[in-house]
């Protein structure tokens, strides 16, 4: 039997934190990274992206990685998807999550997926189809997601009014869930809360609504602590805080897991995650991974043990 | 004409950030770093500590580094005080604030100042009675600070009854401020918002007080956004994340100022600091100091242009 989740985490480092990597994780690294973290407790996984290998070359691999991640029926196994040819590899691949991504901000959409935000909407609009033309018992959960909802390195800050729009085209559309992306790590506490409940009051409470937020400024666990303030849930974060920004060398990338999780256990809200065999995902990133790739508070400081006996 | 201030820093850096150090810095330095910190603005600095120089030998050289501070006319300088003796010192050199320091947990108290906590309160009241026998003019500010008032690495969780009392007599015995120190970075958001609620329920609301952070477990600056969503308008801080512990050699400091002052910025919050002279004390550091101890998301990001036009 499951244990009672307080919140759900979705581990990105598969996807969002090897997506600007350097140098090409070998398919059986990513699998051990997917059986560890399955092992873990974690309930989904961002198992990787159907882009062109052209485009993005870490995911060259995507579809047998997706293969593997199904083989672990505890969790769910999801990737993203950019367009309804993505959509289609996706499926075929048997994922139980697909992620759509449109940007709030103009310029970092024709920069992500070569399209206007307009035809984005559209191709999303597709991917429903397609998945609506499934048997019931196939279809995948569908997101659609948010990226620069919080400000973005092209455009600087970005217009709530934007990502409202955006958020209410998706619900009009048809999504599942809608994902709020701090892509870049310029988003504070106030505005993640402010954003949070304008996204709400313009598609409604009952939409389910995730965050997926970076570390670049330091900012990533307060962030976090604010969506936990107006009812966020759902979070996106990755094992060793991976996901640099190729164009930032020290920039960190997404909120460490592991110490998300720990600060959660600290708050008394459960994840079903085993922290310790988390942990042990170091050990496959650092055979592959330079070390300054690596962060994570936890495993700098150590698990402080006199507060876990309370827990 | 000083602009607006919203939340007061106190830079501790040269205190705090020191005293686990296992290298002198040279005089020289210190004076430079504490030049640089008030020619960013600080409004206060904790610019030593007056222990024995043969417990903590960074300090030896206090007198001639408070001195130095005391010639920069628009910047508290202030030092800490372990006991009447300390005082004495520190009131010969001509401080302007005085941080008396006295542990919510027994065993850190014990192992800090080798006193038990009842008689570090008698330590604080003869301290008071010294300043008291001062002319008016030349009372130093006396902050009663609570040093793992959220947490300790010896005992684990700390009672906030214990945070309370000790609060209690500080208020009892003629603090101007109380000063509650999350010591070892143990703290969460919920916890600070409740330790902070139960002792001003404990001294009233008038008592003046003040918050120091450690991102030892990479939650400082979420403790500092739960510290101001309770009000709290005053912390210390220290430049480059100084402060890590010696017996955790990977852990971070104090909280980063830098980072703290860009934070508050972006949230629409003035400390009067000019973030870019504030960033340079990195230049003084970095010439003593090894690299891995000098932390800071926006030194290792760089500050977003784009977001700093708008503010």
């Amino acid at each position: 039997m499951r244990p009672r989740i307080d919140v759900h985490i979705c581990e990105t480092g598969p996807r969002d934190g090897l997506q600007n990597l350097d140098l090409f994780l070998p398919t059986e690294a990513k699998c051990a990274l997917i059986s560890q973290i399955a092992a873990a407790g974690v309930l989904e996984i961002d198992a990787g992206s159907f882009v062109p290998p052209k485009v993005v070359p870490q995911f060259a691999d995507v579809s047998a990685v997706i293969a593997h991640s199904l083989t672990h029926k505890d969790i769910v196994t999801g990737a993203v998807v950019p367009n309804a040819k993505g959509a289609e590899r996706a499926i075929a691949a048997g994922v139980q999550a697909i992620y759509f991504v449109i940007s709030a901000s103009k310029t970092h959409n024709l920069a992500n997926v070569r399209r206007t935000v307009a035809e984005q909407i559209g191709g999303f609009k597709a991917v429903r189809a397609q998945i609506d033309a499934l048997p019931v018992e196939r279809r995948p959960h569908l997101m659609g997601a948010i990226s620069t909802a919080f400000g973005c390195s092209l455009e600087g800050r970005v217009a709530e009014s934007a990502v409202c729009a955006l958020a209410e085209a998706y619900a009009a559309s048809g999504a599942d869930e809608i994902g709020l992306a701090d892509t870049v790590g310029y988003g504070t506490p106030p505005q993640i809360k402010s954003v949070v409940k304008a996204v709400r009051a313009a598609v409604g409470a009952e939409m389910t609504l995730r965050l997926h937020l970076h570390d670049t400024l330091g900012l990533g666990l307060a962030n976090a602590v604010a969506g936990l303030e107006v009812d966020i849930r759902r979070f996106d974060s990755a094992v060793s805080g991976l996901g640099g920004c190729p164009f930032a060398p020290g920039a960190r990338g997404n909120i460490v897991t592991e110490d998300f999780v720990f600060m959660l256990e600290q708050m008394g809200l459960s994840t079903g995650i085993d922290l310790d065999r988390l942990m042990q995902t170091r050990e496959i990133l650092k055979a592959h991974i330079p070390a300054h790739l690596l962060t994570g508070h936890l495993y700098d400081a150590g698990i402080p043990k006199l507060l876990r006996t309370v827990a």
